[in-house]
């Protein structure tokens, strides 16, 4: 069977994305979800002229004119009503985050004066119209802040509670089933049989893919073609996303392409050129999409960080960042497939690099607790890989 | 005032750090917790000979003996027990993630056979002993696979689950009380007046510290000594940790510090040698710790991002990794402070660089929307910063 490349691969996928539509959402809980709404300051930001020391507020031609003693005529707190200057050669005390009173322009902070017997005394030599944060100066009324798109980080809670969002929009995240299927799996709590093991991928990708869905649900399906077809049929009722482990390769019992296919699911591609994670199966029927990874741990776990997850987040619209490291050491791998090495990361001046550390082969699930990120090990005539060339990686 | 540096408030940080027990959750929910037990393997993995290819297994030496012809005997599914070869010369259908037959050595995968009759043909040139992943070759029965102190990655449930770990003992989490002050402040849902402003800090910090908290919950207080003083000496019954905003500064009516000296929590430092966070107020009452942040937006996250982060991950167990960029553009701020500079990160060919993006100052939180991180400018002698020179970064 014809492999698909790797990059052919990709494009398919991320040409397949789906949108799973809106939703509004308390805004405390927006942080990595993707603004389905420009979001706009309802006032100048800052809102008045702002105070930014503690200290006195005057009329900064006094000063200039030659003035050094002046009375303190009043006290402006952060959170009360502007007051107002009375007379230009008197001064007001004043807090940071207050609003300049009316007839002042500068700030002078408590370090460069003293104050004594309701008079303060200024230094020689200060500027004048100065700590003062000045109305609009950040944004004006009606300026998008957040645009129609933008991923939220914590950081932007404080634009949308400073603008009175208590709820907002965002695109909705998708339904997904995760199918496993294999008679040798048991679950958690039981204990195997010789020749059986306890499921674990499931695991893996459910904990992947968490940030990016509205829920998950787990199912099983034994190794049996009728059953496959009921179940999965079953399942595509209610799920914008199917993401299957195991049953996709060469076996008299890997029933699931046939199964996908029966229930219309249409392939699109079945097999990469790639190691690990060669078998894997994707399809798409309208608004459903497959990904049918293998059985393998490691397999499944590196086709779910390859392609379902980027995948996943370009349909909800954070895009991916292509982040690549320079191979610290020569690596041998023969042609034709491309090689998923797993590697540690480490980062020293600004520079990053790609340490193999490949633990035993595709079986070897403990080695991906100690590795930082595979690196992508283009498919290429030589075989050998040079220390000092850049590679694309992905981390996990 | 004495301001501390940057260095040495860091370090009264760490060295500050405090621990919270450790609590028994479902490994399904484990993703980002530290590990509080050893995880060992319960048995070999593979816990038998795995095949690792769908095809025949045989007794190698009968093909290197010259055999091309063998009779199927059998066949070997997944999840079956353990068959047998009964003649020496025939062989085994079999499928991958299968135990290999007793009295067989050798997988040959369907590619390289013809199959009519029941019987196959095997190629010449084909490798014996191969395709078959050995009982015990990853891990054996009682070796570690994941130790005390790991912080767990979604790869790491696959193991906790192929272990039969159910639940998973890991290091607790703290609560978090978090305080606003400041007479200006309204809340979210309310229409500020002229001179106020929505809260809007509380919700950024929250934001950060919710993956490394138990919970948090919000308080307000007004600025106020004695409230300030009641208030804090309740909650602090409660909490683990208090991170305040606003009143530390110089003001009339900033009474945290005092407050907080007053109920019993020793000053460890007050002010700091950088911008924006120059404020900042660190103390300590036995098993309580206080952050005392600016009020300032930016200030206040910037301060979380540089000591309340990477306190709370330390307390839990996550060791920081320090991250470097370049600095792409020379910049000029003049001593004697550290400077927290916001930058775009942009990486090529393994190398990460940092583009000043600065906003307009400190109060300008969108800005922190559409940057990456911000980059260490540490206090030095001349006022320059040269592109080309390597800055540690805080990404948000």
């Amino acid at each position: 069977m014809q492999l698909t490349s790797v990059d052919k691969a990709f494009e398919l996928v991320l040409t397949n994305t789906l949108s799973f539509g809106y939703e509004t959402i308390d805004f405390q809980e927006s942080e990595g979800r993707v603004l389905a709404e420009n979001i706009t300051a309802d006032r100048d930001f800052p809102p008045f002229d702002r105070v930014t020391m503690d200290g006195i507020a005057l009329q900064g031609d006094a000063y200039l004119n030659g003035q050094r003693l002046f009375d303190i005529e009043n006290i402006q707190y952060a959170g009360e009503v502007q007051k107002e200057l009375i007379n230009k050669n008197s001064c007001i005390e004043i807090m940071t985050g207050a609003s300049l009173p009316l007839g002042t322009d500068s700030v002078i902070r408590y370090e460069d004066i003293t104050i004594a017997d309701g008079k303060t005394l200024l230094k020689d030599g200060l500027s004048m119209f100065k700590n003062i944060h000045g109305k609009g100066h950040d944004r004006t009324m009606g300026e998008v802040l957040l645009p129609i798109g933008h991923p939220l980080k914590s950081a932007d809670l404080a634009v949308l509670s400073s603008t009175g969002n208590e709820n907002v929009r965002v695109n909705a995240l998708p339904k997904v089933a995760i199918v496993t299927s294999g008679d040798e799996l048991v679950a958690v709590h039981e204990t195997p049989k010789a020749h059986q093991i306890r499921k674990s991928n499931i695991y893996a990708i459910s904990s992947l893919l968490k940030p990016y869905a509205a829920n998950i649900q787990h199912f099983h399906i034994i190794d049996d073609l009728k059953e496959s077809i009921d179940k999965l049929s079953a399942i595509c009722q209610n799920f914008d996303v199917l993401v299957l482990s195991g049953g996709v390769s060469a076996g008299k019992k890997d029933y699931l392409p046939e199964a996908l296919e029966a229930i219309g699911v249409k392939k699109l591609f079945h097999k990469i050129a790639q190691r690990p994670g060669k078998p894997m199966w994707f399809g798409r029927k309208e608004n459903l999409i497959a990904f049918a990874l293998p059985g393998n741990p490691v397999s499944s776990f590196m086709c779910a960080i390859r392609y379902v997850l980027p995948w996943l987040k370009k349909s909800i619209g954070i895009n991916g960042v292509e982040e690549t490291a320079i191979l610290a050491q020569d690596v041998i791998f023969k042609p034709t497939l491309s090689y998923f090495m797993q590697v540690k990361l480490l980062q020293v001046k600004g520079v990053l690099k790609a340490y193999p550390f490949e633990g035993s082969g595709s079986g070897d699930l403990a080695n991906l607790s100690l590795s930082d990120a595979f690196l992508e090990l283009e498919n290429q005539d030589s075989e050998v890989y040079l220390a000092g060339e850049t590679y694309r990686f992905w981390r996990f």
